[in-house]
């Protein structure tokens, strides 16, 4: 018979989902389920074999899930060292980025090793940017660790950070040689940051899969328990992405989609002036994704019930829908309407906004009027 | 009839040459020859309407040439910001890069605007690493000034800047859209630094074009004074290097036979610490070169004549050639070998050269025995 922990580790292998992101000669597997960690040294060494590596992580990772790690990679024999940055947005710097390229050069490491970066979205983008510039490209490991990582930052080789004149205006395009997106360290997770990594799951249904959207209603629930629809859901959302990413590699114009209610959220965190304790990114989606369902209802385009549907979607999965609901004092349709100019380029006075016919509907519309859009905020924000 | 300047700008269209750089549909013209700078304006919105640019350069550069490109960018509509920097290997830095970075989002361009880089290789691999890394991706525009920018550093993609653990640590591949190499802005760099660069283009005769070589033995003389056969050289170098890159575009390893004479010349640049009053890349190479061939030559594969033959030409050119003729006081085997240990990858004991069996000649031997080096340093250094 079996020991406890071997049974839980083979149910964890049966439980494993696995995307291709297929960029021909640099295609890479995205493995996805419970008890990666623990496989991750094997995982690596089995496609990367005698690689050594920096694993990069911030401060709350670290004390959380960062010895696992390092015990699996020590099993495979990976040689590693650590960076630990500040947990936070503030960590996407020029300064972090240096200390982590310096670290990798001080290790040594050639462009055959590996940077392996666990954690959220910003340990992602930085160090995914860290190892495409040192020695010009080294290989890079995803390890998302956030759901908002596992579904959206870590798929697609965007990495970068940000400059005092505006976010991720710095970075690379540099694919992973492997995401290995654990399920079970989200239940580390704050709830907050839980459901707000689940509106960037709802929006791949709200884009064009409405069976997924379907499938996300009546799983909603099991998902945010940790089942196995959990892994399930991840992994529809990789294929969502890679599929796009596949066709557009380097973002010239078929991820339009993605942005999917970001023009309307990215307006709304500038509006609060990036301060996560009024707003975090996912609930400016989650609001600019039913502000985008509503607006195309007013302009005739898209059935009021599927709006209603997609509001009360995000709002069972503890969302925020409403302007109204961002704390620390009102808005105003100014303040949004020069976030949403800046966001988009203004093309000869008219504004690009994803809009949508139903769910699972959406496309671009780039002949918007801004006089339209102003008036729909001014109802929106007496919501 | 025509006015003097007029029968001159035709005089140099009739002179220029263009070198076709294949890289699919991101390959790029290299236009060479006098007077380009006036031309620059024309040639970019050519290629790039509508393009608006930041032009990047040094001062000593700024202050012989920067007006009469801003003039032909400005005839040519192209509007522009300029960022002048100190001249001299210390500006490949984080602290340089971050201010370009800085100045190209100021000027809020867009991913199809360009960066133009004027100057000589510092400012061509940090101003076409800032372009690489603004917005994940800008035009880049190269205008090398200098010799060995020209026919080298201007080819190839390889953009960078140093780390204080190394030259060369972190950068990226980014090929530009264009380069302009305006042979008659060579006139204004001093004797020394033509010479260096002079070494790079016997370089590409040495390595695999014996008729080139020739060819540089009869036109020596003609290309220092700045006649056709200046452009004529540069354009053969630019051909030699650009195929190289068209096969080996990342650098995997087609690229090793361009380090001819670099693994001696580096180790010799390391040991007088990159001081460039006593050695400059250039010259490195010249003595590198020698070794490589005068080594080759002790182990039996090329004849004696041969190398011979091309120290002479080196010599000829005003470069160095022996060890000795380094100013500052005598260098060690020791030194040098520490040097050579750190360049390349020592594989099992082994060290990796490039050697030659005689003039155009030159293969990868990755199997040297470090003692074989050492007893040749001793007696070249008594040279
Ligand atoms: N590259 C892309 O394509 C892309 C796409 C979307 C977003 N992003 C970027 O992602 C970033 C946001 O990512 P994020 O939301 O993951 O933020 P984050 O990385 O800051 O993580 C959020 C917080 O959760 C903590 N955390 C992470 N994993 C945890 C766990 N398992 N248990 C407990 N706490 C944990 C972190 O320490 C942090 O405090 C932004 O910078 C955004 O620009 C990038
Ligand atoms: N990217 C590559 O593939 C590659 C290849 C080889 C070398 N490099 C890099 O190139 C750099 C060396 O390039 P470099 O030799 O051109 O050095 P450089 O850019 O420092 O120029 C040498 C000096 O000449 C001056 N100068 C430039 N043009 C002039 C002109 N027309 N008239 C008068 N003065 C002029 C400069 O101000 C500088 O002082 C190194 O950093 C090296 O690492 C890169
Ligand atoms: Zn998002
Ligand atoms: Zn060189």
């Amino acid at each position: 018979m079996k020991p406890e922990a071997a049974h839980q580790a083979d149910d964890d292998a049966a439980a494993r989902r696995r995307v291709v992101v297929d960029l021909g000669m640099r295609s890479y597997d995205i493995l996805i389920g419970p008890g990666l960690v623990d496989a991750a040294g094997e995982e690596i060494a089995r496609r990367l074999p005698g690689v050594r590596a920096a694993v990069v992580t911030d401060e709350t990772v670290a004390g959380l899930h960062l010895d696992r790690l390092s015990i699996a990679l020590r099993a495979a024999g990976i040689d590693h060292s650590t960076v630990v940055l500040p947990a936070g947005e503030p960590t996407k710097s020029f300064e972090h980025l240096t200390r982590v390229v310096d670290a990798v050069l001080a290790q040594r490491l050639e462009r055959d090793d590996a940077v392996i970066a666990l954690g959220g979205g910003v340990v992602g983008d930085l160090a995914g940017f860290a190892s495409a510039i040192a020695r010009r490209g080294m290989r890079f490991v995803q390890m998302p660790t956030t759901l908002l990582a596992q579904v959206d930052s870590s798929v697609g080789g965007k990495t970068g950070i940000n400059s005092p004149r505006g976010k991720n205006l710095i970075g690379a395009f540099h694919q992973p040689a492997l995401v290995l997106a654990d399920t079970a360290l989200l239940d580390t997770l704050s709830p907050r940051e839980f459901a707000a990594g689940y509106a960037e799951i709802v929006k791949y249904g709200l884009i064009d899969r409405p069976e997924f959207f379907d499938w996300l209603e009546r799983s909603r629930e099991a998902i945010f328990a940790g089942g196995p629809e959990r892994a399930e859901a991840i992994r529809q959302s990789c294929e969502a992405k890679a599929a796009v990413v596949a066709v557009d590699e380097r973002e010239h114009a078929g991820r339009a989609l993605l942005n999917l209610g970001h023009t309307f959220g990215h307006a709304l965190e500038a509006a609060v002036g990036y301060d996560s304790r009024r707003l975090v990114h996912g609930e400016g989606v989650a609001i600019g994704m039913t502000l985008a369902y509503r607006f195309s209802t007013e302009l005739g385009l898209c059935p009021a019930a599927d709006a209603g549907r997609g509001e009360a979607h995000l709002r069972a999965a503890g969302l925020p829908t409403r302007i109204a609901e961002i704390p620390g004092g009102p808005l105003s349709t100014a303040q949004l309407m020069t976030g949403i100019a800046q966001d988009k380029k203004v093309k000869r006075g008219h504004l690009t906004f994803i809009l949508t016919r139903g769910i699972g509907q959406a496309f671009v519309e780039s002949d918007v009027a801004p006089a339209a859009v102003e008036a729909f905020l001014d109802r929106e924000l007496a919501r």
